[in-house]
């Protein structure tokens, strides 16, 4: 079968990418369901995720090459084994595979901490090394069975995933009705968290992006101001639009450097700001505690949760999917896919991987 | 100038209603604008609220009598004290008018308990006996200003304390985005709540009302499934559309005793109830604990913030105010008011006061 | 080896008890460590529950009969199994059993609801079928290694359970510091609830309870103010006490329907009303939710949490646990274990059941 | 009368201290009661405060000078207003006096966020332009009647501020009993925390302080495990302490540039990290977003609340006063309370400012 591949890995010193890494469409054996799995699923749609783009470009969490990419799918049940059935499961089920499940067993799992589980490895534990491929086994932890007739189109199940960790960064937010919001990058995954803050009430919804194609999305979606950062300035636009109490809600998603330490001067008097992306290894944030401490400020960071994921699914019909996904691909079109993301016209761009 | 007045008591023995109360459109002096006020205020529009309904009909609150009917208020300042100017505000200022105020003295004011003021007592503190009429005077405590070109009609402003009120129902109920929501009862302040649920990323939105046009409201506003609890079994719908689970959240805004008590069983674990109707003065509701520990249910009740008064200014332009909003009349229209109100067939009734 | 059973059910006429079930101290075969599960333990020590108690002497959930009674316990590994070993336990280990732990597959499991996993049942998924006996066979998931060189007696830590689901009420009753609090009923969770609001930060502690030896033990734990309900009056007590504010935290502990309609009416604005006892299966509290709004009052029941155990074992040693045991016995005291429990003198007691 | 006074600012060039200002006891007159104020009071004892000796030695907050220093007080009204007498107080009353209060006008007193309020100026509005003197005149608002006969000696009263400034840390640091805690610093107001911690049920309670009187001090507290990081590496500590999981829980209250980088390594899996000090105005805290964000981790910042302070007199006979309060001083030492308070060996040094 075709499996979209990381083969090899960027050159590095120390956190200055000197060569980035490769990727490649290869074709690979069908992976055969074993007695402890649980089922074996054909991928129908995986998404692109910039994390996918970081390990092969820089090298993020030093992730093992090679491996499959892609984390963010859905598939149908193709065959099943004894546990998948007792788990609830039965050929034909779509469902929402995810990377790992914790174990239930380290003292992690048992605080509720899921996402800290010390023996779940990403792509590993549960033996799905990447989902941008046509077949790929499973355990009955890591599924979550689609609706029958659901109220949207299954592919965009695909888009789980995201939500579920969008989602982690929405409730640590801890937004009030009416909270005035700036989101800085509407990107992929900005694209998702700002169709939630729609969804949550905000008000004074802002977004910052220097992408033309990212504002339209963000227009949209309902954002009611859109800046461009790299002819407007962003602090004097935030202080007007807000009546210079500044915002109760930032979120950045773009994870640029440069433009990160503008933000926390962009708070309001008790404003919690999410650092939601994942910034380089290496960048420190200067932060100023006394500015910070004036205003009574909170700053968050959000990694993710596996028990978001049933509440994503039962989000996904009231987001805007139509918008969010701007382009939907296909497996064989390869390489492709990955520079279709780098070039960053898109918010969510789909990969059909089978045919239906 | 013209005042519709609550006149006469209700005949009660207990907290039976033998006889209901009467009010009458009225001719009284225009109020002068003391020295210790702040500002006199020409109404513009004021709404009709149930408790206004419920002062007359069943003497809600032992509120006194004679007085001045209305709550829900917004106008323009024509004349304005030394202390009106030093708080900010000028002649021609459209502004928000609260029927009372925190003495900001009191052991629950110095608490932050803004509601549970000593001193606060309903449109009286603050001299405003009611706004269904043509001019009230105010402290600038009670004031705020509406912006100058305000996103939606100004109009619209005079719906600011029951949004107050229905948010902080939506802070108590503590729902978190993809939480499933069934909503008992879409009448005036329905129909807010139904819209903040809506705004508040809920998903599985069930509205039980027995009346074709309020259900009609509910379908406007974003209700994805209608019952009707005179011909449907409410119980065997909720369960259905929840797959068994319940609901993770639940409003009565009906205030029905014999609809209460089904609630409970309608919950998911870990769900919360917010019982948001002022219900009768003697009723009891026959709540099962046992039942409800063995799915560690929350009960809670909503009285009203003060502090959110701000808050629903800013969210007021999010809002659907253009279908809560199902009649528009005029204070000459008298106790017509009142009456197109107890025929139960609008959502929310705005009443212009003055010609402007 | 020894087992404290019950044998024979309760004869119910619905929900009222015609004549008490029976438990004895029976002869059975030890349990063989199969090689699924993870691994054999001997049980140290086992706390006496109320729930023991209830499902003895009115058929409480509908627990199935015959089963060996109690849940709350410790003990050593003895023999174990390679999923043991792979779980980081060895044999010697001292380790806190849990009576079950959730499936990690359902619906609710997946959501995190731990305690609603549709597939755990009491004592039975994880086959131990209770902790008054000498040895019981268990898996990783519901084990808890205790450290070594605890810093309070191990025995101790057969109060795992029990501060599990005290800990879920504090954490649900949403506690400040400084809230004052009164607590109704301090028997055997009473005093554990109590030691934790001592160390939650509560003032003006008020416990009331009929009994002079549970007040006693009230007083040792923290208690500053101590109400004896059959000779005082619990409402005038509790407004001197709280100069007239009601209380902001109050707990049930007591579970006996005539006191609970009362605690309503004693909470302060904004105050939280936890219903932690299991009441019996047909009462309903009649409760006006009236009164409840003015002071927009929460009422809060509780279930348990599995993911508190590691948290209850840290918190522990900072526990009163000399205070809270009152009595110590052994398993060889078979069902005079009970009948010392059923006349209410004591707090916690705790047996041992193995000679160590 | 005597008063302590900021007589000279320090020399700055920048944020750098070239000399620091002058304190001096100084003859003024007698503050007269005015008609629109409500009471004249004697100051019993006030309390030293870090932020008093910043004012002098490195200009903080820019405050102006001359000024009267001391804002932790305590007194006896000795002369009332008609206004004093209709907010309830009396001659003889002894109350908490607060240097300042929400306006109650403002939009973000609208709001709430009565700290934030615009027209509060420190010492100003409200006319108490400092305590560490024997009279000042006050409004209503910022007096808070202490109990007649209260639990603890009403000098300790003093602290109320302090605590009401503790106590919002420890509310915004949303702590679960049973959480692990790091406290780094134990002076004036770490002492205050670190006692506010015990009693809200942290565990492994670990304070690191370099000097011995104030372990000392951190000992007879409650805290578990004292580390002096002079010596001793923090961060092997801190890992060997919690079993290599971090803190859930960690205040700074040190304030030390070269002492706060360390803390977000040591933070556990969703841990919260308060910096509670007031850093230098210059300086900025270099944060790695990508460690912070592995561990989806929290940074807190607190300023306080005036709603706090009825909840901290609530609190104040649970603390442990006679370990906080490590010396007693007279009005009449004058600048050897600032010099002995700069000689950090003390926690709080309380001031008696009249005789009795």
């Amino acid at each position: 079968m075709k499996a979209l591949m990381y083969t090899k890995p960027a050159k590095m010193d120390g956190f200055t990418v000197l060569e980035p890494g490769v990727c490649e469409l290869m074709d690979i054996p069908e992976p055969e369901l074993k007695p402890e799995e649980g089922m074996k699923i054909r991928i129908d749609y995986t998404a692109m995720c910039a994390t996918d783009a970081h390990v092969v470009t820089m090298g993020l969490y030093g992730a093992p090459c090679p491996q499959i990419l892609g984390h963010e799918t859905m598939g149908t049940i193709v065959e099943i084994t004894e546990s998948g059935e007792d788990a609830g499961f039965e050929v034909g089920d779509k469902v929402v595979v995810n990377g790992s499940a914790p174990c239930g067993c380290c003292d992690q799992c048992k605080r509720g901490n899921d996402n800290a589980c010390y023996n779940k490895i990403f792509g590993q534990v549960f033996k799905m090394s990447g989902a941008f491929t046509e077949y790929v086994t499973a355990y009955p932890q890591q599924c979550f069975r689609i609706p029958d007739d659901p109220p949207v189109d299954p592919k965009y199940y695909c888009l789980t995933e995201p939500l579920a960790t969008a989602m982690e960064g929405i409730d640590l937010a801890d937004i009030k009705i009416g909270n005035s919001v700036l989101l800085q990058g509407c990107g992929a995954i900005g694209s998702i968290i700002l169709n939630m803050l729609v969804l949550r009430g905000c008000t004074s919804i802002t977004v910052s992006d220097p992408v033309p194609e990212k504002r339209e999305t963000a227009r949209k979606l309902g954002a009611q101001y859109l800046i461009d950062p790299t002819t407007e300035n962003l602090e004097e636009r935030a202080m007007e639009i807000t009546d210079f109490r500044g915002y109760d809600i930032i979120f950045d998603v773009a994870g640029v450097p440069s433009a990160a330490p503008l933000l926390p001067d962009l708070l309001a008097y008790r404003g919690k700001l999410v650092y939601f992306a994942v910034f380089p290894m290496d960048y420190k944030l200067p932060l100023s505690l006394y500015d910070l401490y004036l205003k009574e400020g909170r700053i968050q960071t959000v990694y993710t949760s596996f028990y978001n994921i049933p509440r994503s699914m039962d989000l996904l019909p009231r987001m805007d999917l139509d918008t969010i996904v701007t382009k939907e691909m296909k497996l064989s079109d390869g390489v492709e896919i990955f520079n279709e993301f780098l070039r960053s016209k898109n918010n969510k761009i789909i990969v059909k991987c089978s045919d239906l």
